[in-house]
């Protein structure tokens, strides 16, 4: 007998017909044989509207009484959907954060599992009961309540998956599964039957939001066999795993896009040993991401260095490098929002350099000018001009997937 | 220092400005020096929004299922409140019931409170936190939620005061206090400065709704000061406690109707030993409470029994008798809903044996006709014709409270 975490999403419980329908997925898994623990979000906008009722009362209320007020939106979901499947004539139980041991640390809004006290769960399983946790909370050491911020009830699934060494986590979404690019923009986007914890983790990071990278991350160290797929269509979805059958064959698994980010450029630094260590831990400290980093070479005594960030953080950057502009020596400061940055994502890549020629090549025939470009062992990114991004998404994938003259 | 407990419901923290006027009236206790315990309800229809949620999807959901889904109703009130007093500049710190100890047994739906561990609360208020606790729940053994049915935020208050051994136990509701009698019907009704809990237990069950029985009945086992008063008025209120101070003087508290009753008539029982007890040993069994009987005198070998039930219970009690009809022996039973039951309550009416002279006299003079009387140490009540419920109710209160003439 095999054991089956499945986790449903928001949308997937946001009304009681939906509710019957994940009721419906759950108990034709038990009716398999399997034995089955299930976490589940809040419904639909219940924690948008829980947040709007807090901001009416104090929009700077402490994270701890947050997290109290947000973590009935999935106790609220479980005992729906318990009732459901009582109504469908199963044994089951719905268990909180606290109830189920999800064990955090203190950082209430957005907490990290600890670890997970599975002896609750396993007495129930072992009376035969669906199991029912609430997703995105925990609790801490003092017994408070907490809360693991975005992508939380995915990382939830994963950690009970592996803290009871489930053979499968099934994260039902309204997508079907992982896409070679955005199926709703790209021509010709196909479904992965598999894909590897990487190249997930890639492009989740890019933008193609089915899985959150946290819960991804945990998935890969503690190995458990994840499948992304739909609530609504029953289909097979994309198996998220360690190594994957197609590897030695495809080098590329998906193309994406990223418009989140602006382009900062330091022109006329001082080339002195070390600078560029001074401006990007200056970065790091203000917990500034930076993503791509282009430095010029040449050119008498100063340098210009070209990185990107988020745009949310573009400003903040800006603020804290003019404010050490004495330290650091440079002329100026320009910024960019008019860049997208496109990527190709493959586990097989490092062992074939032909990918990142034949991904210039593609959009060179496209007429896109490529700005900065930047790689790894999985993912090869370039900027482009905003206005391109779309037509660069096409043009790559094109080259790569479509069925006439597959570059793969 | 002295430690109290208030207690506001659901229509005090229904809105946001309910929930600022609400952390306003604690925030004023807490800077009189107090420390300050305060119990929650769910806000305004929250309860009724979820009950509705879960008819929707399973109209004989579990017990324990249901309790799962209703006790986040006053999680939500806690959290919002404990944010409102955030934003005034104190400490404060909401807990659910399970966290506040609220350990009770395993009757979902109706649990019973066993007892409080009241260490957190403790630690909390050693910390100078006013702390706010969520009514109506608690935990079992199995650490699964309960609820505690009607009135249970009342019961949580007060058990919450018993255990911290608080100076006083205050419950804000949206009346000034308890009444002579109902203050929207009857022309002259007063507000009591106190009353005993024998009289508030006698008026809660004759439908003056201020204070539930069951937490009234705790406050008596415990000697807790209870005091009845409004979260908008800002006015005293009544005082509830063992002894009164003006209970020498007067003799009644208050006047009350009830007209959730039902008369039944045994017709043409057998006059033998034993045949009050058969019946209503029979009703017992099946949780059917009799309140005022009245057996006929003399009439050779058949006598009639007539007893007032709740208008709810008023046809089970029927069937049960009329399948019993063989072993009981009557003739007929009939079932009368043009009744009222009309009461005076006071604790000081045992010393007083003219006050249900005075009563029947009132209602003589009124015109009113008795049905059936029944009397206890500190109540008399009457049953009359439904429709004369209002003009009774008066005639008894302008008797024993108008300024002219009164009889007390």
């Amino acid at each position: 007998m095999s054991l089956i975490v499945q986790k449903f999403g928001g949308s997937s419980v946001a009304n009681p017909d939906r509710v019957r329908n994940v009721a419906r997925i759950i108990t034709e898994t038990y009716r398999k044989g399997h034995n089955v623990v299930v976490v589940l979000s809040a419904q639909g906008d219940t924690t948008d509207d829980l947040i709007e009722q807090a901001k009416q009362i104090n929009p700077k209320a402490s994270k701890r009484e947050m997290d109290m007020l947000l973590a009935t939106g999935e106790q609220i979901s479980i005992s729906l959907a318990a009732m459901a499947i009582e109504a469908m004539g199963y044994q089951v139980v719905s268990l909180t954060g606290w109830q189920a041991g999800m064990l955090t640390n203190s950082s209430y809004g957005s907490a990290r599992i600890k670890r997970v006290r599975t002896e609750r769960i396993q007495r129930e399983l072992d009376k035969k009961k669906i199991v029912l946790v609430a997703g995105f909370q925990g609790i801490n050491k003092y017994d408070d309540i907490t809360t693991l911020g975005r992508g939380g009830s995915d990382t939830s699934a994963v950690a009970l998956a592996a803290a009871l060494h489930a053979d499968l986590c099934q994260i039902y979404t309204d997508v079907d599964g992982v896409y070679t690019a955005d199926p709703r923009v790209v021509r010709g986007a196909r479904k992965l039957d598999e894909i590897t914890y990487d190249e997930m983790l890639e492009l989740a990071s890019l933008g193609a939001q089915v899985l959150h990278n946290r819960s991804v991350e945990m998935a890969k160290r503690y190995s458990v066999n994840m499948e992304v797929l739909s609530s609504l269509s029953g289909n097979p979805g994309t198996k998220v795993k360690e190594v994957v059958k197609t590897m030695e064959k495809s080098h590329v698994s998906g193309v994406a896009k990223d418009k989140d980010v602006s382009r900062l450029a330091l022109v006329g630094l001082a080339d002195q040993p070390g600078i560029a260590f001074k401006v990007f831990s200056l970065l790091a400290k203000s917990n500034i991401n930076v993503d791509i980093i282009l430095q010029s070479i040449g050119r008498s005594e100063t340098k210009d260095i070209s990185f990107t960030v988020t745009r949310e953080d573009a400003q903040r950057a800006r603020e804290l490098l003019e404010a050490n502009r004495d330290s650091l020596g440079f002329t100026s400061i320009e910024i960019s929002n008019d860049v997208a940055k496109i990527s190709v994502v493959g586990a097989g890549m490092v062992n074939n350099s032909g990918v990142a020629a034949k991904m210039f090549e593609a959009l060179f025939n496209a007429g896109i000018n490529i700005n900065m470009i930047s790689t790894s062992e999985i993912k090869i990114s370039v900027l482009v001009a905003e206005r391109d991004a779309e037509r660069a998404v096409q043009a790559v994938h094109d080259y790569f997937f479509s069925e006439f003259g597959s570059a793969n």
